[in-house]
């Protein structure tokens, strides 16, 4: 048996998000497929492991996965780490998929229980014309300006370890809510304004809804201060309205 | 009458080219449509003049246009310059095409003859793995690494005024092929080359011609000395292959 490691680019638009579903179409199913047709093998004796489940409409820069060829399909033998993102990616044409690298690793490899940060870009849009180019990669809240630098500034205080109740799903509730943000930085870059922000792990929706916050001090509705008190309610109910996921993208994930 | 100057953001993939022709969706017809419906007239009353006639497929970052609104179509007179692109963008919000800019101009501007110089940016993608996000939008000649710096020093000898026959469409014999090049750059981002390119004008596909060329040289197979060579046979037929539109950008007309 080899275990390999794959990083993984994708274009979240089209996929009912990462995880594998019945009749609907989502990225490691796609790539599970890919592999078992590579591998001339049934679908059920491939299992891709993810280390982030992305929703639905949320992109990938750099998610990572692994996964096993068993020792009777030969390919698992004869391929180099060069040919095996080659045929990947040939049998995932069609998708907006991309193996960006493909390595061997060792049995014990897990992309997911191994990962030690994962860190994700949120995109908005800040300018009043509509999106052609970057129509379903960015956020475009509203016509007007954000001030990026007040949003930043703001941020700060999300930092560290906190209880984060206020951000995270309403069916998120059985996850213990205390997470511990390690980078969190708001730039601008032209026209658009980028959340990058890094932890070991986050709860189901947060870094969605710290930009539904983020936005409204853009805007001049909240201050840092109004942010404070919803972060210390620890209650969904007082926080920011839930960012699209078309602007959220999973853009590295770190191993030891 | 108010004559206005737009410029105008497109993504060209589902268009064929700017000019107007019967039947076929192009971006020219478009904003025309969305001119007529917003003023409550006939298309035949409405007529939209470019700085830059794009071919099937190629985008524009900022291309720029003229119109006018007649005395007696209230809006001309009511709506001022962030009114007008918000109205236009209205009526365009189903297709590939942002209104960046609507401007009141003088009666006696025109987009395309009163053009100083046009500037086009192509862009090529110089990683193996399959493109997402950027399908469509970057032409990836093959899997293998183009050399930029190679690809710049040979272009520059391109600068000047020339006779670029061998770097024209076939249909485009009855053109002066003599034209100058005031400004010629590659420059690597990312994993991408672009090919910043300005001048008065250009020979229909001359930029996609050079660019076929380029990236010739970009993987080894040409030289410098080989590019002067096919510049200075003035034959279309010694040129390398016509790059695809897809790469291709109008990204700045200047006026005085």
């Amino acid at each position: 048996m080899q275990r390999w490691k794959i990083t993984i680019e994708y274009k979240g638009t089209n996929y009912a998000g990462w995880q594998i579903q019945p009749d609907i179409k989502t990225v490691q199913g796609q790539i599970e497929l890919a592999i078992s047709t590579m591998c001339s093998t049934n679908l059920n004796q491939v299992s891709v492991q993810g280390a982030g489940r992305t929703d639905s409409g949320v992109h990938a820069i750099a998610q990572v996965a692994h996964f096993d060829i068993l020792d009777n399909f030969k390919i698992g033998q004869t391929f180099n780490e060069f040919k095996m993102a080659k045929a990947l990616n040939h049998f995932l044409l069609k998708d907006d998929i991309s193996i960006l690298k493909a390595e061997k690793v060792h049995s014990d490899f897990h992309a997911r229980f191994d990962a030690k940060s994962r860190s994700y870009i949120y995109k908005l849009s800040n300018r009043r014309a509509p999106l052609t180019f970057k129509k379903g990669l960015l956020w475009q809240p509203r016509g007007n300006k954000m001030d990026a630098r007040l949003m930043n500034s703001a941020a700060q205080l999300l930092i560290g370890t906190h209880d984060f109740s206020t951000f995270r799903a309403f069916n998120a509730t059985n996850q213990n809510p205390l997470r511990t943000i390690d980078y969190l930085h708001l730039c601008e870059v032209a026209d658009e304004i980028h959340l990058h922000i890094k932890a070991r792990s986050f709860l189901h929706n947060q870094v969605r809804y710290i930009i539904g916050a983020l936005q409204l001090i853009g805007y001049g509705h909240w201050n840092g201060e109004k942010l404070k008190q919803v972060l210390d309610a620890k209650d969904r109910r007082c926080g920011g309205p839930l960012a699209p996921p078309h602007g959220l993208y999973l853009s590295e994930v770190k191993y030891e």
